[in-house]
């Protein structure tokens, strides 16, 4: 039994990292979770679940939920965060929050020898040299759970990591994958929230349809994998199907697919180095489907992405900015207060504002963390 | 340094285990060989690459190779055979065979405790239940060479057997994929011989025209890797780029992917479980493809694949008798003697003509397959 700590419980991996966890009770217990703001899926969760400590974002909330659960733990903000990611009782915490919030919870966990499985790709974007270093000290496995890169993981079981030549990260192009830059000027929120193949929270369908989410995850691959940024190739794959691949140097290349469904990787963290039943999920039936297709990416026409190369192979704080800035567009976009294509204006001229730090402690990149989301702010 | 012994040297497997040989001089060392009919093919390979053991087809050969060659042994016939497969100084044999010709050498080579490098399916088909019992009883490897049961064992590495849902063998459709059964009554062997995807000997290129060749890898595949016949899927995919692949039981796939070139499955088999660079090979460039496509298989057009289910699922003497009257209607088909859709028909009356043994010995099968090959050259 792996008890379970699981922080965003109630977004759209934490929804259904709770479903697995159902469908496996003599497998999994949820021990403890941080949720957002919605009280309702909380209580529903709480009742469900039992869990034995639960932190919300406001003290009041706390309060309100302590009187009507007197057996069970609350606390709250960025502390409560923290509480809930080092709560004694895991053995493991799913880091399912959204945004750098999410880095010092990790930082924190990963001292107290949690395995970590991440779903939470700003936390390694923001900081991922502190992240590997303390998971290194700490002889702590970090375990994704993007679906890409625990495509990589499964497909680099039993195999060495000296003998990969370059990983393959698929993309599908998100929501505007067929539209010209000159169609995106005019493109509303509600348009770039709809995906083609994958149901998630508005920070990544934003991220998708920007490419930025692919630039993110070349970085978070560069820093699981410790690989090179020129030997991380991204590849448009429209159905979403082969979700990455490895090739080796012998050219011999191991994908991972499936149907599109987050439970899958998710599940796999929690039951690694094993897989469980998940008779739930749709089994792929490539007959069914016909035919994949598969085309260059082309970093004019997707601009994020070519700027998070950029920070990544810079280094230092740069990455810092890229996340920073792109989470305060990305606010800004979805507030209505930036056009989608000012999102990418927004970070590189945050990036070509910012004077580069080299091997940043924490402290530092949570000051340009700061910094970086009040200068996008203040040049809106 | 790895001692290599290598059974059918101068077919398109064997030719090519040599290019994988010379390209790693310092990895691998010939060191006993079998070939065909073809001399000056044999010399070239000897001053190149010096065995110390070499058995030909006739004694005579043997003989005049003698002369010429003093410092080297000389050998032939089926014993020939066998003497290769046992070679004291080698570590592992290569059995790249056709037909099930290679059984015995390959029984003889497990109990010498060879690895076996295993290009040779007929050997599996005919009799996978002696060859698997030998392998375990001696703790021995099979390590598969055809491109498919290398996929799966590949995709396998780190994995669990018990996790596995069922195995999904691609099939290209072969030189008439095309063509409706009514159009197959007029082929040519020439027409035959035409494979879209893979350059290869003349026998499995008709058994993939009648998709018969499928049909023995799955009843390979039942035998590698311990799997029931109705967990092994067969899926058309003409660009044979996808070699094959495995579905655990989390629905999530794993698969091996790569230009059609088999001495990426040939080093794998030698190198094995490490990787070594093969510089010379053709990257997979997925965006230049395109697309890829998969469809269902259809038994009422391809029959070969719907009787090696059938006689795979009857066990006993059954696949030999499939495999021996597959022989004997290749061979007569490229003799000019039968139809190309007489093969399919003469495998037909074999199986139901033959009265089933179940758990036959070696003696048994031997005795199966002659009167096998007789049956089908009598009706004829």
């Amino acid at each position: 039994m792996k008890h379970i700590s699981l922080m965003g419980a109630t977004g759209s991996i934490g929804t259904q990292t709770l479903d697995i966890i159902k469908e496996h009770p003599s497998e999994f217990k949820l021990v403890a979770m941080s949720v957002g703001k919605n009280l309702e899926l909380t209580r529903k969760i709480i009742r469900d679940l039992k869990p034995e400590l639960v932190s919300v974002s406001e003290k009041s909330a706390a309060n309100d939920l302590k009187a009507e659960f007197p057996h069970i733990s609350f606390t709250y903000g960025e502390e409560g965060l923290t509480e809930v990611a080092v709560y004694h009782r895991a053995d493991i915490l799913v880091n399912a929050v959204s945004g750098s919030i999410g880095l010092t919870p990790t930082l924190n966990a990963i001292r107290e020898k949690k395995t970590i499985a991440i779903a939470n790709k700003e936390t390694l974007v923001t900081a991922g040299h502190l992240v590997m270093e303390e998971a290194k000290r700490n002889q702590v496995s970090l375990l994704p759970v993007d679906s890409e890169h625990s495509a990589i993981f499964q497909a680099l079981q039993g195999e060495k990591e000296k003998n990969i030549e370059r990983l393959i990260l698929t993309a599908s192009g998100g929501s505007f994958r067929d539209r010209t830059r000159e169609e995106l000027e005019s493109v509303t929120i509600e348009d770039a929230l709809n995906h083609p193949n994958w149901s998630m929270g508005a920070k990544i369908t934003i991220d998708s349809a920007t490419m930025m989410n692919k630039g993110l995850e070349v970085i978070e691959a560069h820093w699981l994998f410790s690989m090179a940024y020129d030997r991380i190739d991204v590849l448009l794959h429209k159905e979403s199907i082969i979700h990455s691949m490895i090739e080796f140097h012998d050219s011999s290349i191991i994908a991972q697919l499936g149907t599109p469904d987050m439970r899958v990787p998710i599940q796999y963290a929690l039951t690694y180095p094993d897989r469980l039943k998940l008779p739930s999920a749709k089994r792929l039936n490539l007959a069914e489907i016909g035919k994949l297709h598969f085309s260059m990416m082309d970093l004019d026409r997707f601009r994020c992405l070519k700027f998070a190369y950029e920070a990544g192979k810079a280094g230092g704080t740069m990455p810092t900015v890229l996340n920073a800035a792109n989470e305060a567009a990305v606010a800004a976009f979805l507030d209505g207060k930036a056009s989608f294509l000012q999102i990418e204006d927004l970070i590189e001229r945050a990036l070509s504002n910012h004077n580069n730090i080299s091997n940043p402690g924490l402290l530092e990149i949570q000051e340009v963390d700061l910094e970086t989301r009040k200068y996008v702010n203040s040049v809106l």
